[in-house]
């Protein structure tokens, strides 16, 4: 019953996927509609600038009451011993903010930048290159992110939609330079109904191999355009009703899957990090990714530990019931940590807002995982955000990411002045010196057995138990804010 | 910045607002687009049937293995008094079951249903309408509900939109016949870009207007089908952020339009009960009507207690903090049930699924309320539930709206059950049997002063408090299902 | 099968109400029992300080290292016209401050003051009062805010409890001196079992009657110390489940109850003002004044509005679902904004954790409400805050209270910047002015009916609607922390 | 400046944890206090039943309106080739049922059973064994779980505790008789102040060899009694806030702990299945065993699986987001369903309620995971429940449990139903039929890698995507209730 009556309706119904608010168009008219007459751009040709009147953002420090310039953001400015631009490695989402079209699940399109034409063809996209391009340099971020269906439309057939890719890909080598290289890439396998069950857990076998092609020729572009990570997000690994799903089934293939990656990944010799984004929910009811601690079992259980690092989104944290601080203190220390999609989400809000961070205490604190881990390079900080739907002029797309950019760069500048000053730190390792001991060693050594630690519980009594001194740590956390 | 390239770009843009979970085509092609190639219906003719295959439904009883049958609505049976269809006076919601795509914000439609043609033009959009009516002749349901902009494309100008709308309804007027008719009528007024900002509530006085002038048109097609009630969900009216918000400015609005809304209605001789429909959040962050209890307050403060009532919806209240029940037992002793649309939402999700009810627990306790209220009537249960977006097949669009009306149906029974066999009413009166005493009798009538209480309470000492009896109520429950 | 076996049993199970996180002894033994032996104190005498070491705290600014000194909130120093401390008007709660165990529902107290000695005499009532006063005057608050069994221990009777009531208020007057005043009183109406129902809303009409006597005790006292208000927080008003509650007949109780405490403020001459305390949940699961909206749509249904106020807590604002800052707005715009109880609660835990709030972001919001409110008095901003169960050192309630201050104080810095600098404002007012137009008013002023609007918008064609540019909001909010 | 006072006041505030609502006595005064004036018992004796009145339930079937008897549960009937009571193997949990008092943090007890002296006693102990064991035999269980120091109070000192619990255990090994014995037991490390910090991840060593002593006596005492499992919950390993926090050492040293238990396990040849019980939050903000997924990677990371299995609450599942099916299934998937806490929470509630299950559709979900699971043995369903805070009569406990296993059994009847009819196992059989072929095979060997899978996806084109059918499903699951 679910035949589908042409080909071609299908066609025009795909050309609207860029409505929702993720969406990527897939598929295109080649040509421009009737009802447009002719109006559309069939060359990729755009006069100027794409952002005329804005210049190159730069830095004019905290007193600065200048929108286009960054307040705290000093790419060159040495914090604790490394550049702010080492430290953050910023990247642009291209999706969001080339491809994001306002729409969302009860409304149309409200961004029509100027210039857009309204198709989905290929000289569109490279058009639509030219403009990242700029923006990039413009805003001075040297990484981008992309899925495949962002950057070039999806053709008729995936061969097609391979050639299209090509064309545009070379067009962004081009253009990249020596300076700017992808942060990381990827394949978009949830927009296209075919995905409706899953990628590599939809119950379709055909499925399956149609991303793993998707997956295969996405990390061949990635490794050909320098990209430093390659990402999975899984956006429909998951289930909407336990009623009608094995589980335990679609597990197995999800591990397959990504043992043919890790597979290719060696055969073309891609130095780059593999990563799993984890998300609780949404689009399904449960995503299989649904935390770090999830997808840490998840590699474990299937033999994959070692070959993949975790990309943490704050709003992903907040949805799945844990402080982003939390999230990546646990993708740390299980040696996880491999990026960060920079965003957050509304604390009243149950679904995925992606907003810009501007809030201090947050970046503070994400800043202090990042520097407890040395960095996090090859990662960086993609700005997985989008303008709100009701921002719509061009000039906004640049103050959401100078305000994205300075509440992080403002979040590493306090999280150095507490390191620096140490009370914080020294007030945790004080809380623990009584396992610095000899039997504090031997236990953490796994020596300390139950009849010993018995025999020292009589000897010793009623053990005393100091403050845990939070609202000091509280006081101490918010002065270097 | 933001200046619309080309009136053409954005028509192109605005037909695939189809694409969105809840939204309905708003602009429309009225020719077929060049790459459909002439393919693309201009007549609303459709040879045979719309649902081939799919008999009337039919009532089979509980021991039905049969999909296509009811095993528990039985539309004459009379229960407690009343005829079922009387009791439950179902409504099939046009905008899911004939404009639903199976899109959502991480994908494209997923429903290629054989009627549609991929245009939104004003032949398919009646053909759409005879596909609705065949649709509400074979599942048995009298009452249909819809927007304005779900039957009929928008146009260039509003002149146009209103011209299309009036060809849509003749023709629905005409399939109707004696029987069938709207249980409600309603604007849409959050799809198109204009509403961004929300409708009544916008910050541009021109939206405001514009929004007036679609209400005004609504309720007269409303009237003009003989629809029992009309329904105000404000889709945007709501805030993201109160950092651009002056919310008391919104909010006086938003009272002023209700207002006219009043006038109007009295104006024409509309005869329907005008329902205001609570939802908590999304699209916004904060939705103004958020429950019943501020609905209530609203109405209240700006004077409109009387001239309106409520539409309850499960998934909204639970979306909101409450159960379903409590929201209908706030609306019932506020004297504001009105409607209730029938869902259901996740209660492991935040934001609204719109699912078929199918929990028979729930649908006891919300036939508990209306039997309470004497029935529901000039309101009914509308289904504001959409398939599944995995769900594909024309005959899930049945087997869904069968199940739904099967559960409530169940759930009247199983009320009814409760009602009949007394014990659970009993509790919870001889709880409150205190207050039947001549000293409860002055306090309810706010006769018992402080003063006197204190006697009273040092003269009688400490009181005794029987249990509540929870886990008995639960049980008497639990066993009429 | 209920019944008690002894009331002497039932005394001393009620001597362990202190447990729980709220709760307050509320029945005494009078004597020191058997097993101590005589060491508990029978005398309210302390010899020197209660905290000795502890100075009086004092403003040293932002550079400050000391833990025991405010780096933010200089009392006298003039904001925006006035003196800091007239905006904050700061007060303790007893309670919390120093009735609270630190127990929990998995686990016993944890604080062990030293001037406690284990029982809930009248004699310790007084040693702790003394305490109290010595705290106020150290930190430097002028308020404080209590219930009636806080502050003194529940008798055997009812009589006997008003007398040990008097006996501590009478001391606590004379610490008082000129300076000192309750911020407001309350009767606590939620620990004692006979309250397990509801206290105005119990099911049982004599504890209706005990709840009034302790409500007309409790605003006596709080009249004759002088307090400027008096609230309501409804304890255990609401329900656990519909199936066994007339919600109905409990709300028209809870007005019986109101109307006859303000004829009783009327009849003794008390000119402060009262309260309501909204709480969506917990200890029930539906708190009958479950946020401000519920409270105002109370207050109006039963013609109480005038006579009420709302103390607005940021804790049970984020509970219901609202950020705080809406809660204060929606109360503001009401006119019923009366009282912040200050405190914050964990943005991903589901229960009410009183902690003190020291986000400055939050604490900016809360002050641009208070400042559009033209202050709060005569309410004030209560610390309806508790220290941490693991926080158990005596300079910790002290450091507790000191980071609660800095940080409103430095929400009041940041939000008069915002203020005097005006973009932020702008920006909104700019949204709004098509308002400003001749027929912006005439829509105001409730003149336009939707003739006329249908005729302005088929007149005016589309609409433009500019950017809400949230993200620069937010980039302008920042950049005053 | 936390120096406890006397010991004498330590023991005097102890006393009073019976207040939480879960917590328990720990410390006891031996005598009886001076108030009650010898009232309190000093003996275990106790004339004639605990419980009379109430005779032993029996099964009488759907129809019967007694309260006092089974509708839906037969132990011996045979269901799926089983009996009943071998699938549900129920389990009184002692704390609940025996040393719930009602509290909550808002309020002091409510429970005041006729048998209870009001002292923590050993004799009051023992005679409170006795009414358990009178409960099993009535209600007709044969498990019961526990903690230390429910049943026996906390002495003086660790070998006075030992001393207790070894005296009471004795009474109980001898009440047990052949029939009865413990599902599990545990150690309670939560309550007592010294466990404020956690136990095993406590930063206090003291702590740390106290709880393991702990752990080594319940081990003991539960192998004494022919217990099946051990459960370790962590009531408070986790954190409140990361500021103060080494969570990393933390989580490090509970590893340490688990592998002493399992080795002392080993060396006193106990062959029960030692389970953790995964709970997100409450009472720390954040538990370390937040979920079954977190759980088994904890397990997996430190060497420690294959030894441990996982105890699942359903209200544990509910509160980390998750349905109680999902976590059941996560469990299973992973080898790890180990034993079920059959409990459900409230669905709008963000705190763990434990009340007893009475949805039969969730009952139905449960047993579904048992059935594929090959039941649950050496686990059973233990009744993690308690009687709601004002269910006071002594019957209610009996129409608790009641309510509770009719429940389950009605779901498993329910369950055996959906798989002895069968549509919907082959409506999720037939789901994923394209992997039951030959490159299904290669794919779920590992055998496909990402050029192969290419090649395949090249040649097929477009794949045929079927509807999940998910309305299909839940009628089918419906229908069987």
């Amino acid at each position: 019953m679910n035949k589908m009556k042409s080909g071609r309706v299908v066609l025009l119904l795909l050309l609207c996927w860029n409505v929702a608010n993720f969406a990527v168009i897939a598929a295109a008219p080649q040509t421009c509609p009737a009802n447009l007459q002719g109006q559309c751009g069939e060359s990729e040709e755009w006069k100027g600038e794409f952002f005329p009147g804005i210049p190159k953002i730069k830095y004019e420090g905290p007193n600065s009451k200048n929108h286009l310039a960054f307040k705290w953001y000093n790419a060159e400015e040495v914090i604790l011993g490394k550049k702010m631009k080492d430290w953050m490695r910023f990247s642009v989402a291209f999706w969001h903010t080339f491809r994001g079209t306002g729409g969302d699940p009860f409304g149309g399109p409200t961004k029509f930048w100027p210039w857009e034409d309204g198709t989905n063809s290929v000289a569109m996209a490279k058009r639509r290159m030219r403009a990242n391009f700029e923006f990039l340099n413009k805003i001075g971020v040297d990484y981008w992110c992309f899925h495949d269906r962002d950057i070039a439309p999806e053709g008729d057939t995936l061969k097609e939609s391979n050639e299209y890719l090509d064309e545009v890909v070379a067009l962004a080598k081009e253009l990249q330079g020596s300076k700017i290289k992808p942060l990381w890439g990827t394949a978009q396998l949830f927009v296209q109904p075919r995905y409706m069950h899953g990628a590599a857990t939809s119950s379709e076998l055909g499925v399956y191999a149609y991303a793993a092609a998707q997956v295969k020729k996405a990390m061949d572009v990635t490794n050909y355009l320098g990209g430093e990570n390659y990402v999975f997000w899984g956006g429909r690994e998951g289930y909407q009703t336990l009623l009608n799903t094995d589980m335990e089934r679609e597990l197995n293939h999800l591990a397959s899957f990504f043992h043919s990656a890790v597979a290719y990944k060696k055969k073309i010799g891609f130095n780059g990090t593999l990563l799993i984004e984890p998300k609780p929910q949404e689009p399904t009811k449960h995503q299989y990714d649904w935390d770090a601690a999830t997808a840490a079992n998840f590699l474990r259980k299937y033999g994959l530990l070692g070959e993949f690092k975790l990309n943490i989104e704050c709003n992903h944290a907040t949805l799945s019931g844990h402080s982003c601080h939390h999230e990546l203190e646990t993708a740390r220390i299980n040696g996880l940590l491999g990026n960060i999609d920079a965003n957050t989400g509304d604390p009243q809000v149950g679904w995925d807002t992606d907003q810009f961070l501007t809030d201090i205490s947050e970046a503070t604190m994400v800043m202090l995982s990042v520097i407890r881990n040395g960095g996090i390079a090859p990662g960086g900080f993609n700005f997985d955000a989008k303008l709100r739907r009701e921002s719509t002029d061009v000039e906004d797309i640049f103050i959401a990411h100078i305000v994205g950019m300075d509440t992080l760069a403002r979040g590493l500048r306090s999280a150095a002045k507490l390191v620096e000053e140490g009370s914080l730190t020294e007030l945790v390792r004080k809380r623990y010196e009584s396992f610095d001991s000899e039997i504090g060693k031997k236990i953490e050594a796994g020596d300390a057995d139950l009849e010993f630690l018995e025999k020292k519980a009589l000897e010793w009594g009623e053990p005393k138990v100091p403050s845990a001194k939070q609202e000091l740590a509280e006081m101490l956390f918010q002065s270097a804010l």
